[in-house]
C-alpha cells in the first residue's frame, strides 16, 4: 500500500492534526522516462507554514485536498530513466507520499559516500545554503565583527553560527532552552548563548554578550527577540532576514515598535531573501560547504522523528521549538 | 546688536516656542585667522528634531542652553583669514546666531553666479545630495521601474522624484494636500500623486497608481504611509530610508505592523542612511546635480520665511507640512 498526506484545511494560527489528512492509494506504475521513488527522509521546515496560507508569496500556496510537499531524500526503487539507476538516492521537492512517480525533473542524485543521506537535507542542503548565502552575501562578515544569530540552535542557525566562526566573527546565539544554549556553545562553537525564555531583559543580555555592539544580525525569528537585537545594533550593521518563525502562526497582523528610525539612525541594511534567489550559485556554495565539512569545521545535529504518520506532528513541533538542528522524519 | 537662539528645554512631542530661547549678545571681534559671518539664510530640517533629544545618534545631541545649529548661508563681513575674502558667501553648519566668528573650518565658499544662494541649501546642497545618494546608491533605479516617494513635495522628495524621472522611472508621489499633489505633477514631473490626507484606502490608491507594483520606495515619512507602500512592494524592491518625519515627535515608541515577513516574502532590501556616509563623494554628486540644474532638468521650490525671530516657528511648521520644497528662513 501507499499513503500520502494532503492539506485537509488551511490552519488558523498554529497548525493542528485536523489540517492534515492521510489518504491511501495504490503504488503507481511507471512509464518510459519515469522513476518510482520510495521516500526515505522528509525535511519539515518553518517556511512551509507560509505555503499553507492562501496568499501570494514567493512560492505558490499549497492547495486544499492536494498533497503537501517539501525537501525529500528518496530511493529509486524502479527506473525507466537512464539518468537514475535503480538503488540510487535522490533529493527533490517531493510530495509527502510513501511512493511516487517522477520524470526525474528537479531531482538531484545524492552521493551517499560523502556524508549521511540526511545531511543533504540540512548542512549540505537547503538549510546550509540558506545560512551560507544569507550570511556571506547580505551579512558580509569581517573578522572581528560581532554576529548575533536568532533561532541559533535550529537547522539554519547552527550553520550560520558555524560559518560566522569560520569567517572570524564573535558569534552570539539566542535560543529557547538551557540545553540549546549548551549545545550551540559546546558543539557549534558559539562564543555566547542567551536563553530568551528565562531572560527578563533581552536588550541588556545582548548588550552584555556583545560588548562591541552587533554588526550582523542573522534573523530567523522576528518579533520581540529581533527588537532587542536591533536596540543594540551598530552603525553600518547588516540584517539578513531569513525567517520570522515567531510570527508565522499569528492570527492578527503582529504589531511591534517601528524599526525604521533605528535603521536610519545607524545606517543599517536589512534584507529579506529566499534561497532560490541564489540558485545559480548553489554549486559554488556546496563546494565550499563540502570542503568545510570534510575539514571537520562543520558539525551538525538532527532531530529525527520516525514514521510517515508523524510528519504533521514533527512539523508542528518546529513551532514549539522541539527540534535541535534539522528536523527530519525518517520513513 | 546680535541675537542667538539656544535650546531652552528639550521638546516632548511636537516642539513649541518654549523650547527655544532668544539671547542678546555683542557682535564678537575677530582674531587673526578668523572671519566674522553674517547669517543670511537658515535651513530648517526635520532631522534637527532628533538632535533635540538627549539620545545617542549619528550626530551629538544639542545641549540645553547652547545655541542650535543647522545649514546656513552667511556672508563674510570681516576677514582676517586669507581663504575667505570680505563679501564672499559661505555655507556651513553654523549656529542660529545673527553674527558669529569662524576659523573657516568646515566652511565652503559658495559661487553665487551658478545659482541663487538658497539653492546651495537645497537642490544643490544637502537635500539634493540626500536624494541623489539615497536614490542612486540604495534605490538603484532602472528605466521603467516604479518609484514611490513619500514626503514627495518636501525638500528631499522633490529632488528624489525628479532624479527618478531623469533616470527613467515611473514616479508616484505621496503628499499631504491637493496643492502639493498638483505641484509635484505639474512642476516636478511626477507621473502620479496621492493626497494621503483625503485618501481612505492608501493601499488601494498606491496599487492603482503603481499598476506594476513598487520597485523602489524612497521613504521620508515612515508610519502608516510606509505600511501601505510596503503592502504593494515588488520582489527585489529597494527601500532607501531617508527619514521618518511622521514619527519624530512621537512621545511613545510608535507601534506598527511588523514588516520583516513582507521583506522576506519579497526579498526586499531596506537601508537606512545619512548623507555624511557619502561625504567623500559629494564633489562627484554636486557635479552631476549642477549639470542637470544647468540643463534645466531640475526644478526647485522653496518656502521662505522672513526674520530671525521666525526660525523656531519655521522649524515647527515642517511637522505640520506647511512647506513646499525646502524650508528656509531669510534673515
Amino acid at each position: 500500500m501507499n499513503q500520502r498526506i494532503v492539506l485537509n484545511s488551511r490552519p488558523h494560527g498554529l497548525p493542528n492534526a485536523d489540517n492534515f489528512r492521510f489518504e491511501e492509494l495504490e503504488i503507481p506504475a511507471i512509464n518510459d522516462g519515469q522513476v518510482l521513488l520510495k521516500t526515505l527522509y522528509v525535511s519539515v521546515d518553518p517556511y512551509l507554514r507560509g505555503r499553507m496560507n492562501d496568499s501570494k508569496s514567493y512560492i505558490p500556496p499549497f492547495q486544499v485536498d492536494k498533497p503537501l510537499e517539501s525537501g525529500i531524500i528518496a530511493e529509486v526503487v524502479e527506473s525507466k530513466n537512464n539518468d537514475f539507476a535503480r538503488g540510487s538516492f535522490v533529493l527533490g521537492s517531493l510530495a509527502w507520499q510513501e511512493y511516487q512517480v517522477s520524470s526525474g525533473k528537479g531531482l538531484t542524485i545524492v552521493n551517499a559516500s560523502i556524508a549521511p543521506l540526511t545531511v543533504f537535507l540540512g548542512a549540505m542542503g537547503m538549510t546550509g545554503l540558506t545560512a551560507y548565502f544569507g550570511l556571506t552575501e547580505i551579512g558580509k562578515p569581517k573578522p572581528g565583527e560581532t554576529l548575533v544569530v536568532s533561532g541559533a540552535a535550529g537547522a539554519v542557525g547552527t550553520m550560520a553560527g558555524q560559518i560566522g566562526k569560520i569567517l572570524g566573527c564573535h558569534v552570539v546565539g539566542i535560543a529557547g532552552s538551557n540545553e540549546k544554549v549548551a549545545l550551540i556553545k559546546n558543539k557549534f562553537g558559539y562564543d555566547e548563548g542567551i536563553n530568551y525564555k528565562i531572560t527578563l531583559d533581552m536588550e541588556a543580555a545582548i548588550a552584555k554578550a556583545c560588548p562591541n555592539g552587533v554588526d550582523i544580525y542573522f534573523d530567523n525569528v522576528g518579533g520581540q527577540i529581533s527588537d532587542a537585537v536591533i536596540a543594540n545594533i551598530n552603525k553600518y550593521a547588516r540584517i539578513p532576514l531569513c525567517g520570522a518563525i515567531s510570527l508565522y502562526n499569528a492570527t492578527e497582523p503582529p504589531l511591534g515598535p517601528r524599526i525604521q528610525p533605528a535603521l536610519i539612525k545607524n545606517s543599517v541594511l536589512m534584507q529579506g531573501f529566499i534561497i532560490s534567489n541564489y540558485a545559480a550559485r548553489f554549486p559554488e556554495a556546496l563546494a565550499k560547504l563540502s570542503q568545510w565539512f570534510t575539514e571537520g569545521k562543520i558539525q551538525y545535529t538532527e532531530t529525527v522523528v520516525e514514521g510517515f504518520h508523524n510528519i504533521p506532528s514533527a512539523f508542528i513541533d518546529l513551532f514549539k521549538g522541539k527540534n535541535e538542528g534539522k528536523m527530519i522524519v525518517k520513513i
